[in-house]
């Protein structure tokens, strides 16, 4: 632990490495965002392009920003990641990205302490400490949006599992004879409460000649369904529209009710771009994991909204800096 | 840490609290039984009565069985456990059970350190310690019995939750339009994973007059139905027993499959009643698991049969004590 004069003004950059954009922040210690920096990933120009330009963009950051002790910088990176070892096995959104050492690489570019995390981790992480989950020892973070994303913390700690990171909640079956996933499986979560699935839903019901408001507000062009095209339909009270979030909020139900029985989690923290749609399946969602919680403990389980949106996994690697260099984060 | 000498010749009793019988068992360090006692728990005659006369039987035990240094006594009870403070605050095996103090009053017949577990929990120790999931830090083990129990050890530690026992894997739901639940749920794996569950499937079909070897076995009387027979039923061909078992296979295999993605445990163990008609249900459930675990660390999930038996409880006790106590339990 620094003395105190020097944790006060102890910073971090965190990042959050995604498979169009490069957002990174410089953050001070409490999670106060100092200074920004954003670029393109260009993921096609290859692995090596795209760890150099975020080597400079951290340089960049902290020729504007830097002032006071420098912590390190921390890196949430989408898919599997060997966060000991801080290397990217392998990622949907980053093509080429097998087995890249990228803690090392950073690290030889920048000269400070480098960590990295799944990015569904980081975001745990950030709401954790700056968000919606502070102050709470054993929660899970699901993000819904174009997937379903799971960050888990049990005793104060991200559980990763083995060695990559676990959580992954999107891919909890739920429906027996369900839609086939990207994971190989059918029926799982993410097949019914991404915004991916939301859209999917609509479109099926469009297609299957179905009269609804979503029809109208898309031009009856399936092209332009999308999530929030649905929510819109169901806040003007679209029966079909109503369907989908309803299916969706009782699959969400099903699953995070057994997950707090299995665990007696605290909290779960809703986030993700199609938890805006909160009011359109947020009550049916409690009253569904309501009646299927365990008596005892597991009923004792808030259901929250995320508070951080978008600088969540950013805020996430900062503290997760913090923390490794043995500075109070909050 | 003991001395070699003494640790070798340690001992401590393990209790296995149920509702019908109390069976404790000396025990040595690496497992070993020494001697055994047993009786019925009569739980009408209230709890004093009850926990005075597990006492006495410890004393009976040792009497007859006690060499060398004596570690102490783990108990496993049914129901909500504050491990902690070795209080039962309930169990639907003893109905005047409310937040009983078993250690402090154990303890103070005895005179020896007391540990209180869950009795799933115990088993979970046991298999850990002894049995199949020995050396293995990430497991479940999943009871199917008259209900359906779990025990949840994550990072070779049990995983309780806040205060009490979790790990109701039991009462994870499943069918979204189920069979109500004990717990005040429907469709909780329980309702289709149990010996319970089995024989009232069995009955249904029997009452909805399917044409059913059943129907032979059991005399055409429903009284006469239980699991065992449906599993006879189903070794001889009967489709109706084996669609019983697919049915419980498809929603064991979702429920194990989300948990594995969930936390990439290393190992599923299978204990309780149940599990010796793993011939009928064993291959659908490895199946129905295989083709819904993300890949990468979750698909090297192990599914393995319960090696201890009715003992398991009694072993985790023992060792629960001589893990408590610093000795090397094996």
């Amino acid at each position: 632990m620094k003395n105190p004069e020097e944790t006060q003004s102890s910073q971090s950059v965190g990042i959050d490495l995604g498979g169009t954009n490069i957002r990174m922040a410089l953050v001070g210690v409490g999670g106060t965002i100092l200074g920004r920096y954003r670029f393109p990933t260009q993921a096609d120009r290859g692995w090596k392009d795209v760890v150099l330009r975020t080597a400079r963009g951290v340089q960049e950051l902290l020729a504007h920003g830097g002032r006071g002790p420098f912590a390190g910088v921390g890196i949430g990176a989408p898919g599997a990641v060997l966060y000991k070892e801080g290397v990217v096995i392998e990622s949907p959104n980053l093509p080429d990205w097998h087995y890249v050492p990228l803690r090392t690489l950073l690290q030889e570019h920048l000269g400070c302490p480098v960590m990295v995390e799944n990015d569904a981790d980081a975001i745990a992480l950030g709401e954790g400490g700056y968000g919606a989950a502070r102050g709470i020892g054993n929660y899970l973070v699901i993000t819904l949006g174009t997937g379903v994303g799971g960050g888990l913390v049990l005793g104060g700690k991200l559980w990763r599992g083995l060695q990559a990171s676990a959580a992954e909640v999107g891919h909890f079956p739920v429906e027996p004879m369900g839609y086939p996933c990207g994971c190989g499986g059918s029926g799982c979560l993410e097949t019914v409460a991404s915004a991916t699935a939301i859209a999917r839903m609509a479109i099926e019901a469009m297609e299957s000649g179905r009269d609804t408001e979503i029809r109208r507000l898309s031009g009856d062009n399936i092209d332009n369904v999308d999530a929030e095209m649905v929510s819109r339909a169901a806040r003007q009270g679209d029966e079909v529209a109503q369907g989908i979030f309803n299916r969706m909020a009782v699959a969400l139900g099903m699953v995070l009710a057994g997950i707090v029985n299995l665990l007696h989690l605290e909290a779960i923290i809703i986030g993700g771009g199609v938890s805006a749609s909160w009011d359109c399946f947020g009550e049916k969602l409690q009253k569904e994991m309501q009646k299927r919680l365990f008596p005892g403990p597991a009923r004792k389980v808030k259901v929250l909204l995320a508070q951080l949106g978008d600088d969540a996994g950013i805020l996430g690697m900062a503290r997760r800096v913090f923390e490794e260099m043995g500075i109070p984060s909050s």
